[in-house]
């Protein structure tokens, strides 16, 4: 797997790093195609603001240079690239002065099964839940601890995706994607400001679903919600909308908004 | 500062590391004195236990063995213990078979100022709140962005330590320590069940009050009962005891009962 440090290759980070020692530090996960970053803005904008919260501190047009080209060598793949804190010694103050890393590694495209997008997925219900804690709540950053939990919990290659609530039981979102609802011709999906990823496939296609007239609403999902939706899909910047087809006893056919969205995803992973 | 990994000498750990990619392992803070790891098998003991509740696979007398050498060769100093585990390529489902890493970092004792210790000390009122998260709580995992944020609260260093919340407000720990309080002669300390690091200070001072005879009660603490409280201390596996004297307008004498453990502390550290 190709990688760089702060723009130079390399394939090992310091012991001192505190992306190991804390977790302090956030990543993105970037569909290349062409030699493009796809929704580059976008992983950006979620970027800059992480760091704003973080107050990790980081020439984000640095960031960006040395993204484009590395994507540019990479090629077709996936792009991961972590923002850490400055290295530091022991305890939890950052050293002062010590420059954020910028570290990129970029791998294939995943070979996900075909059929997950033309026909749907399986969701298996995790019982991991989501702690709230809304200082941290949106960003894409390093203590993951939760995720690898709720992806321990199945091993059932039926199940593509898991969902997972949190504390309060409320749907949140799948342990690699973000989940939608429609009912009655309105998309659902879930408020993010106490814990939960922001993704920047959600973002783009909320955006897109008010370009296209389509009303919707970001706000908390009880689990019966999903009883009573018409229609449910998953989204992330990798793969676009996978239609989600069953849920514990639940079903849903992969509906004309499903796949409406599924299209504008595609558009935008590949534009 | 002297390092290694998996018992070979190291500064730095592969970009595939999942301590690096999502927090994804434990760690100890041990004293070292006189070549011997202070309090070893308490450390060794909430490790297996994050070990088991991470499900990470490693094996536990090897890594004993090798601290014991590191800290034989360290003398006197801080041996921190990470244990990750194994490497994997993009994704949380973690790869079958890659064994757990096993870092480990050397440094110095701390220098804290004597008067923390034979005075006491003035705790910060941290705004940032523990999430609750029973899954994680009590165990020394990666994920520490809480703590992070919490220390960057404070720069003024006449601040030893800061004093966290949960999301109700209830009193668990310092950022660096765990916390108790005297009130009629009966220690108290917080539940750890739901946020928190069950420190192995923590553990071993409530197994001495036992064997002194000192009345001793875990449960939840609200903030008013610090108001109440006679003495407060904060104590971890590195200094042993400092008694609080100072939190917001309160204040407490460092009493007797905070200089009798910070003495069990003190030989519990030396032998």
């Amino acid at each position: 797997m190709h990688s760089w440090i702060d723009g130079q290759e390399a394939t090992a980070v310091n012991l001192q790093n505190r992306g190991l020692a804390y977790g302090d530090g956030l990543f993105e996960t970037i569909a290349v195609r062409g030699g493009r970053p796809s929704l580059l803005t976008r992983h950006l904008d979620r970027l800059a603001l992480g760091c704003q919260r973080l107050a990790i501190e980081v020439d984000l047009t640095l960031v960006r240079n040395e993204l484009l080209q590395f994507a540019s060598q990479l090629g077709e793949g996936v792009a991961k690239l972590m923002l850490t804190r400055g290295d530091s010694l022991r305890g939890y103050a950052p050293a002062v002065g010590a420059p954020a890393r910028r570290i990129l590694q970029g791998g294939p495209l995943p070979t996900y099964p075909a059929q997950n997008a033309e026909h749907g997925i399986r969701v298996f219900p995790c019982r991991t839940r989501l702690a709230e804690q809304p200082l941290l709540a949106g960003l894409k950053h390093l203590n993951r601890l939760e995720q690898v939990l709720a992806r321990a919990e199945w091993q059932d290659a039926a199940f593509a995706e898991g969902l997972m609530r949190d504390s309060q039981g409320r749907v949140i979102e799948g342990v690699y994607s973000n989940l939608f609802l429609v009912r009655e011709g309105t998309l659902l999906t879930a408020d993010l400001s106490r814990c939960g990823v922001a993704g920047v496939m959600r973002a783009a296609l909320l955006e897109q679903a008010v370009a296209l007239g389509i009303p919707a609403q970001v706000r908390d999902l009880a689990l019966s919600e999903l009883e009573q939706a018409d229609e449910v899909f998953v989204c992330n910047s990798v793969y676009g909308v996978w239609p989600v087809l069953e849920f514990t006893s639940l079903n849903w056919p992969a509906g004309p908004l499903t796949r409406k969205l599924q299209a504008v995803a595609r558009t935008l992973l590949d534009t």
